[in-house]
């Protein structure tokens, strides 16, 4: 089977050490307990939706799969962790630990939302359940991948919508966070939406389309903008986008046009012209006039520079007339928020006599509370065109989903008769073996197309039927009540 | 020689794919302009500082040599661009081109400035002289780990500022954007001044210091809090930290202290309590009595929870008596501004004669036009206590700086005499070989340390003597004349 992501072609085979010290430190803790074999239940999900929105974009699956498979410690790996020190100069894990340090894999069970899904707070986007050391040593790099592919799939679909039918390009290497920070984005960015990066790796690795023609630097080189353009024009007569804002961005549009001419003549089609700063609005205007006029009407307006799904927005109100946008920064970094916070939280444990035990944690706001349980997402659908029309986290140890619900707000909600139910999370790892084919990553981008435009049909989403089960909601209220809060 | 940074080890040793496709378009460009040898100096800088700063600390030299020394491409990398195809369906790429790629290595020079020290706007954090084609193929990546390792070095030192004597420890590896977004922010921020991180693999890799303890799900996975601290305390007896806000702090902090007792009665010390939720200052104030009074004045109280250098301000105003504190989502994004977006400029051509040709590129603001020439940077510091008291960028093909220079405002001042004089970009590459010997990261962080601190003593940065030595100013104001831009 071919890697499913860049992570294990790229990196070296074990993740084991891609972990906060603190998993380890526990492990040894439940080791030293003998309760490393305490079966447990988590769940990785999120609490507040990105962006403001109301949803976010489930992604980064495929490179999940890379971690739990590579949940391993080399003899290097359990050497250094043997070095380490306590306060008082003793190592801090001990021989027999090490020792099994070295022959661990998972075992355990995971089910997950396919990627490209619509997952709404509090759903679960994984569920891991097995043996609660091995449980707790996925956490951390788990979060890592399903966190950052998460928030830019997001951000990918919020820009792509703004985009309407116009292409979106993915700019933004140069400036992620990290090489696989790049990378990732450019994968997440592309579930999310995109058509194309301009990123050659991920073009290689993921089958991206890519897309590229000149810099400022390239006009630069050259004496004048005509001279870089005809040079350039001679090299890529078949990838004739022209850069025109070196200098003067009319009189760059219009040198373009003349080389669009005279590569006419030699059998070839400009592309079009690319506006990297000013005002895109006026300029992309002027651009697309200049070129109508010229003969070159199906001459493309590319506009790049500090651009999100709200520069958009404001671009189209003022009547740019742009066919394709360039994203760099502001979606490889999810600029106005760089983080989806999301959390991995016990909710079960197996006790003594083999009876699972709910879990939760407490805080504060009852918003943050967690759930327990064994969770799974029902999902209902309208038959007709898979419109949503209500999404339930229950607890399987409870059976099937009751049909009556509680929302956020503590209202109690029954799902409509004769709608398509679908269960949200699929079984992806069972005893620790990989059961899941994952889809291509184009087959996951079309299902996001799809699932973002159902769900962004939804006009109010605070009446959207969501929420927990009733059975979930009594047990959380109960639990709650047992830990000396009062009713809320 | 080891390896300088993780990229080289955990990456495949080819960084050529790791850009975007418009540097290779251009390539194939200079090459079928035969231009591919003609010689071009680059400058990688960054124009305005972070987070509202005055200035940031380099960081990511390291990463940058791993850069340049797999800055190749395999047959398999050749294969896939072979693929490639143009508007008309034909390929995008020619042959001999392809050829020339797999052959291709940097020949050129660069110069750097060394981690850990303080750059101010416009200033060179990098060099690069060579083929403009090897030069082009390199400025993806290049802004790709210098702009990220800069930025989290920046955030990192001024939240070691702003903890004061206190210890920093970095948390942040399940938010980081991507894996080596976590290794690589580990990294910086250790350069930055933090003390140690959670990051096993970044303390495997770089021989960072690493700390850790436990979570909440430790606490959750017992029938009771003073179990759960009882079974870690004789888990771990010599890594003794008990985080108290799994449920109630207040009684947290209680059955820590009775499990402190009971630690000393075995021989051990209670390392301290871990604060992450609710009133840092109040919880933290109330910790410290209780501590103090029950007989542990030397446990320390750990705090975390969405912290940066701003609220670590805030609570050290209201009276917290945290002693370290735990920083991950903040630090590790560098939320509040998450890219640093520094550019790559060209700033001179050889041309067909030989002589070197200065490029500025336009903007519409003077601000944004980027210097011209083969830029150095001269430092002035006090003999005395290494105060800073200048730093003028000049073009070194008109030799010396004059010692009279130009602010950004354009108003001349005079270097003082008596000063010591500093070149602060070292050569790392010289006709492709690396002569740079990277110093250990621990000395690194000592320099930035020092570099921060020093510089973080000038109280008015507006009347700090900087900007561009006279000759380069005069020389850039004519190219803007050449380009028709009135005097400014």
């Amino acid at each position: 089977m071919p890697p499913s992501s860049h992570l294990s072609e790229v990196y070296r085979p074990d993740f084991g050490m891609l972990t906060d010290l603190y998993q380890l430190t526990m492990a040894a803790g439940y080791y030293d307990q003998k309760l490393h074999q305490r079966k447990a239940i988590f769940h990785l999900f999120y609490r507040k939706a990105p962006f403001g929105g109301d949803f976010a974009l489930s992604a980064g699956l495929a490179l999940a799969i890379d971690i739990v498979k590579g949940l391993k410690f080399s003899a290097d790996d359990v050497q250094y962790l043997g070095r380490l020190k306590g306060a008082n100069g003793k190592p801090l894990f001990k021989e027999p630990f090490l020792n099994y340090l070295q022959r661990l894999k998972f075992t355990g069970n995971i089910y997950a939302v396919p990627e490209g899904e619509v997952v709404l707070p509090h759903e679960p986007l994984l569920r891991i359940e097995g043996n609660i050391i091995e449980c707790q040593l996925l956490e951390t790099a788990l979060l890592a991948v399903m966190n950052f592919s998460t928030l830019i799939a997001t951000k990918a679909a919020r820009i792509k919508a703004a985009a309407g039918a116009d292409t979106v390009l993915e700019f933004g290497l140069r400036r992620a966070q990290g090489i696989d920070g790049g990378l990732t984005a450019s994968r997440s960015a592309y579930i999310g939406g995109c058509d194309a990066s301009s990123n050659v790796w991920a073009g290689r690795y993921y089958n991206i389309p890519i897309k590229g023609t000149h810099a400022h630097s390239w006009v630069m080189a050259f004496p004048s903008e005509e001279e870089a353009f005809e040079a350039y024009a001679k090299a890529m007569p078949n990838n004739s986008v022209f850069l025109v804002d070196t200098y003067d961005t009319l009189d760059g549009i219009a040198a373009a046009i003349l080389e669009g001419k005279k590569l006419r003549e030699r059998g070839h089609e400009m592309l079009g012209v690319r506006l990297d700063s000013g005002d895109l609005a006026e300029l992309s205007i002027a651009a697309r006039e200049m070129l109508d006029t010229a003969g070159f009407p199906d001459a493309q307006v590319i506009a790049s520079d500090s651009l999100d799904e709200y520069a958009i927005a404001d671009l189209k109100a003022r009547g740019a007339r742009i066919d394709v946008w360039g994203i760099g920064t502001r979606l490889v970094t999810a600029h106005d928020q760089p983080a989806l916070g999301g959390v991995y939280k016990l909710a079960a444990i197996e006790e003594d006599n083999g009876e699972w035990s709910p879990r939760i944690k407490l805080s504060e706001t009852v918003f943050k509370v967690s759930n327990p349980g064994r969770q799974g997402v029902r999902r209902y659908y309208d038959e007709q065109d898979d419109f949503p029309m209500g999404s339930i986290i229950y607890n399987q140890f409870n059976g099937a989903p009751s049909g009556r619900f509680y929302t956020e707000e503590g209202f109690s909600i029954s799902a409509p008769p004769g709608l398509r139910e679908d269960e949200l999370l699929r079984p992806v790892f069972e005893d620790g073996v990989l059961v899941y084919a994952s889809p291509s990553l184009q087959s996951t981008r079309d299902r996001a197309l799809k699932s973002w435009r159902n769900w962004s049909r939804i006009t109010n989403f605070a009446n959207f039927p969501h929420g927990l089960d009733a059975a979930l909601y009594e047990e959380k209220m109960q639990l709650l009540e047992d830990f000396g809060f009062d009713a809320l």
